[in-house]
């Protein structure tokens, strides 16, 4: 039977070590939030992940959505979840006072969010479409629209859904048919949309579905899509609203997610913002939201990680190379074996690295969203544009790749479902896709964020990097961390300089370079994380050692890991590098008919 | 729904321009297998795959297997599609003809292999099982058993298996536990054996089981592991013998191949070979069937390759980064953008590569056993013997890599059953595993056949890239292939070199250093064929420009192609090095509770 342990202990190093999340205390709307309580309230996080959420994702894989009727019947065992998880407040952590959640930074969301993807990725997204369409009123929604919506989302009474998707368009919402008509106070809406996660439900009293459609005088393509709130049951009087299930899609994985085609005939709506700025609205959503699916590769990962890890150490198979390890049993633990570990530890300096990078973003979207002063928080603001696509995409690509290590640490046993692993791997899989593909977020990367205002949203990461390099490269016990980032930062400098040049004369440039780009990004994103790391590990131990207080291993295995990613991991960024100076040629050079 | 095709245009050009299997004529056993014959027999089993197995791959995984009380009922229309394959004599392609084989090239049957996974990758298994006993009975048994059983087992109409795996022991064989004591002319086995495939369906009339199993006086681990041969039913009178399968796993994909617990109480058998040698007798097989393996891998890459690039044909999506292409469609097809190309084109140079490459080991495994001179026999052997675990572990784990690429492509749709291509990731990921998991085939490679002699089987493939790169370096129109060609394979002679000499002081730095080096060598061999098929285009297109015949767009699409394999597949050959050269040390650092 799979496990999972939620690491606390990293998540305190990673919090209060790292980031100095106590420095949130400082800005008024967090005065509350000591390190003291966001622990607490963290603790107590991890005991519903592991003890409610996580025993019912076995099962509710197995045993999946079923549709029937219109209705969707979700897997046994999932509404008492719900209900424990909603009346816990669960669903309004970071949610505004105003409205009845706690209001504590969206940060102690985002480690939320990456328990509950260990312990149970598809039910994880009930709640998590819920925040998004609670983003959407917030921001957006007049006080009318807040004060009927906003108190049930949070709740969890009522929960939510992003529909955007239809057939014939996914990334290019620009191709969007649902038409809305005025209807009364409001308007009329029809249409077919697809890919809907959470779209129907039992989970929940009432659902609420945020909408894009178009206007009758609406310009063709973006520029005239406006966003609708769409309840499923009329809040006055809950009345049946003409938006229904069509059906449900049989998927990979997320299989006790349902999926649903949702079809609305003349469906009461209101708008939410302005006409024809539906798609505004939801770019500023955005980032929020794909940090939340950036969460759930890092969860899926740590979770495979620890299956893995247990796999390890219990199965007996063949001798260590270099003599046997235990005489007593039949053979070594295969955890002995180099490649094993090679699996564990690439496993390991992911989940600890992208931990740090990820709660660094959600700590800087707290600042960005409250902090007093405009100019911080512009300057937060700038690093979550910039560092969101790369989250999104490398820890989804590499929540896949993890789970496939554990699969592969398992031999034969991976490939079985009753062994749980391969689960992780199929759940994983629709996280790369969903929320913008990963090539669409290297697109964004390369194409939106790497230009905007002359390369701020750049220079906000490229210079404390630089900062740190110049300040410790004297540091004798840095320089085997030091050398291999600055080689690789300064590569990244260089192709940073050569995609922007290329892709300002033409934009295919930009495009053949940006996947790379992106990873290449990444891993030295995650250099800069593993590095300051070290240098508090080695101050933690230094205290240690002179009789302060600490877990000695603890920080001993943190330098180790380092010392695996800089010497194994990192050089992958020598790969991409020399595929983004290759440049578009050869990728452009075929006709359809070459292919 | 998903196509194939069977790419025989080609297949047909490296079997026959790049490795002019047309000399196989020139061994006697082989004197009738002309060029001409070899096409018209492929192109009937590409008919075979593409219009019987094909159709039936969705709904077998969509239906599976199913186990009753001892039972298993594959499929519908696996029955029929199974009589049609054996009946057109499919089993005994390459098969020894005083059995009743065709007596072809194992080469043709090695393409085969690639149509069939490509096709049905579960169906495939079934006749692919059969292959590994009659090669076990064809090597080692007594003429009496060869007589009993090669016959039915070349017709099909008995299939057989590979009972190896216990629970308790996989990859570690010396752990094995199922014994076999004597009776009367046999022996009477008893045991549990795990992961059988095949190991119980309702295709064949009967199946042969070969079984490991250890006698009462054997020595302790491998060295007393004994082979038998367990038919379900007895070949004289077809009483049924004491194997029967207990259950059958549930498993991530290849559903409509039965994996089965096969429990031996009492089971009567007979000694295949000598008594102890028994996993002599698996290794002699162990090449053969690992090329099959390495043959799943491309096979399910060049289906998932060709449904990706159809749907990146059809799908309509964004406009191109430099201007609309198609003014009179709403979107322009994916095709267009650079990003979707970097996928479809990693998967089309994987997919050409590797064929050259694994077709050339096929080729080789020809020579190896019919050729008439035995220094030339030794060396395609050596070569065979170095190249096995390498495209068995590269061309595996890039089946699964391009099968994830083929579901990104389709973006959400590549995540729905129904689409059939996440059903190839699925299928492709066991490929990973069985048969050895690739970390063994990179311990293989490290272990066994790097040192070998002296370093004779890599001098084998070493000398002959050596000396295409001095031959052609001044070959103007080679330049922008060589150069990347020779300085990839410098540092695999460097990494090497290390790996050798550190790994003989110490086991553990070559285990290190295994999977890395394996990349890194599969990634070089892969450049050697792209070389020679760039050199071969060349040719072909002077010829054709100058009035020759041939498809001028063929010729110049593999050059185009090649281009982007030296220019953004080999240089992630430079991770792989540096991580060799990294050591064992950064791996071997944690104490198991630093994990």
């Amino acid at each position: 039977m799979p496990i999972y342990n939620a690491p606390m202990e990293d998540i305190k190093f990673v919090l209060h070590d790292v980031l100095g999340a106590e420095k949130l205390t400082e800005i008024p709307d967090f005065a509350d939030a000591s390190a003291d309580l966001i622990d607490q309230i963290l603790e107590e996080g991890a005991k519903i992940c592991e003890e409610v959420l996580f025993p019912l994702n076995q099962s509710g894989d197995e045993e999946g959505c079923t549709w029937k009727d219109g209705d969707v019947t979700t897997p046994k065992g999932f509404k008492e979840a719900y209900d424990a998880f909603t009346q816990a407040g669960w669903c309004g952590v970071s949610a505004d006072p105003e409205f009845g959640g706690m209001g504590l930074p969206a940060l102690v969301n985002t480690v939320m969010q990456e328990m509950i993807c260990s312990a149970n990725f598809s039910f994880g997204m009930y709640p998590g479409l819920s925040q998004g369409a609670y983003e959407a009123l917030h921001h957006f929604g007049t006080q009318e629209q807040k004060d009927t919506y906003l108190p049930k989302l949070v709740t969890g009474e009522w929960s939510g859904t992003m529909c955007l998707t239809e057939p014939h368009c996914g990334t290019d919402l620009g191709l969007l048919r649902t038409k809305a008509e005025v209807d009364g106070d409001g308007y009329k809406i029809t249409g077919t949309k697809i890919f809907i996660s959470a779209g129907e439900h039992d989970l929940s009293e009432n659902i609420i579905h945020l909408v894009l459609a178009r206007l009758p005088d609406a310009p063709e393509g973006v520029k005239g899509i406006s966003l609708f709130v769409v309840p499923k049951f009329m809040p006055e009087d809950m009345r049946r609203n003409g938006i229904a299930c069509g059906s449900i899609e049989h998927k990979m994985g997320i299989h006790a997610n349902s999926t649903c085609v949702m079809n609305l005939e003349d469906a009461k709506g209101w708008l939410v913002g302005e006409p024809h700025k539906g798609l505004k609205a939801m770019f500023v959503m955005m980032n929020a939201a794909r940090l939340g699916v950036a969460m759930q590769g890092l969860g899926i990962a740590e979770v495979a990680y620890q299956n893995g890890l247990a796999y390890a150490k219990d199965r007996l198979q063949m001798r260590a190379l270099d003599g046997v390890k235990f005489p007593d049993k039949p053979a070594d633990p295969i955890i002995v074996h180099p490649d094993v570990r090679r699996m564990l530890l690439t496993s390991k300096a992911f989940c600890e690295g992208s931990r740090a990078l990820s709660y660094w973003v959600g700590m800087n979207l707290d600042i960005s969203l409250h902090h007093e002063d405009e100019a911080t928080r512009k300057e937060a603001d700038d690093l979550v544009q910039l560092l969101t696509p790369i989250v999104k995409a490398y820890q989804t690509d590499m929540g896949f790749e993890v789970s496939s290590l554990a699969m592969q640490i398992h031999g034969g046993h991976g490939y079985i479902r009753e062994y749980g692993v391969e689960q992780y791997a199929r759940d994983a899989r629709i996280a790369m896709i969903y929320e913008g593909t990963n090539g669409i977020q290297a697109l964004d990367l390369v194409g939106r964020k790497m230009g905007a205002h002359m390369g701020r949203y750049l220079r906000r990461f490229f210079h404390p990097v630089q900062e740190f390099i110049e300040t410790n490269q004297t540091d004798e016990a840095l320089q085997e961390f030091i050398f291999p980032l600055a080689k690789s930062f300064a590569k990244l400098q260089q192709a940073t300089a050569m995609t922007a040049q290329k892709g300002l004369k033409d934009p295919t440039e930009a495009g053949a370079a940006s996947v790379d780009y992106l990873r290449h990004f990444a891993l030295v994103a995650m250099g800069y994380m593993w590095i300051q790391m070290v240098k508090i590990s080695q101050e933690k131990l230094t205290s240690i050692n002179g009789g302060g207080e600490g877990n000695k291993e603890f920080f001993e295995a943190k330098i180790k890991t380092a010392k695996f990613f800089f010497s194994r991991m990192l050089p992958e960024a020598d790969w991409h590098f020399k595929a983004v100076m290759a440049g578009a040629e050869s990728l452009m050079a075929h006709n359809e008919s070459e292919f």
